[in-house]
């Protein structure tokens, strides 16, 4: 699945994530990068509102489990259990979310676990990032479900 | 500020709220409460997307403190600082988020920390619940900047 083509599924299924602008700028097998403009993302202090920033980190945590899983051939329901989220600076424009697996080297595991036991768990972070800053990280737990 | 008031607030300046569709149900001084729907907030699993959910809590979470601050004749900026949610449920249906503060009887100090030091902080917590049960729970760190 490359870049056009999740962007392409996101808006058709997730329409939260049209009405945010959401583009997906990279798909690659360690991270998933999305990014927001900040109009549909205002808040009434004229940064994006707090509740977009992590629903864009979400989203690009989701996708890298979502797009990895595809490219090893496997098709399993993903569930959010929980999530942390810091706002370590406002946002004053366009941001990015980056995802990265919390532990990349046990991805062969948890596909074992999804194989044998139909139920996996994995942490995904997220790091937003506006003008050059990191302006947010978010880490979220996931259990994909076979 | 009442219900209506405060729904035109957040549809007017957080343009997000508007595109989840979410409604003020109650705003007491005890707790706001909100609704949302799932058309606008579903996701691929034709459940509530985790980032809708969350964004409906910190809402409700910063609606508590910004009309109780009001209330109380206060302006002052309210800055999320960090957030943890748990999704304890999938999100079928129509679902409510519930807020109230960590520690109410706090509230005195927040206000002469405000006051003097322009500068206090509160934790909010927020419940959300659909079709009579509890999907889901945040808490929320909040700064006040006077």
């Amino acid at each position: 699945m490359d870049a056009r083509e999740l962007q392409d599924y996101l808006h058709a299924h997730i329409p939260l994530s049209a009405a945010m602008q959401v583009s997906v700028r990279a798909v690659q097998s360690d991270g998933v990068m999305l990014a927001a403009p900040l109009a549909p993302n205002i808040n009434h202090r004229e940064t994006v509102f707090g509740g977009s920033a992590s629903a864009v980190a979400i989203l690009s945590a989701w996708s890298l489990l979502h797009t990895r899983m595809l490219a090893d051939g496997v098709q399993a329901r993903l569930v959010i259990q929980s999530n942390a989220m810091d706002y370590d600076k406002p946002i004053f424009g366009e941001f990015t979310a980056r995802s990265s697996l919390d532990e990349p080297d046990q991805w062969p595991r948890f596909m074992r676990m999804l194989a044998r036991m139909r139920r996996a768990r994995m942490r995904v972070n997220a790091v937003l990032e506006s003008d050059g800053a990191v302006v947010g990280r978010l880490t979220g737990e996931f259990v994909a479900l076979a």
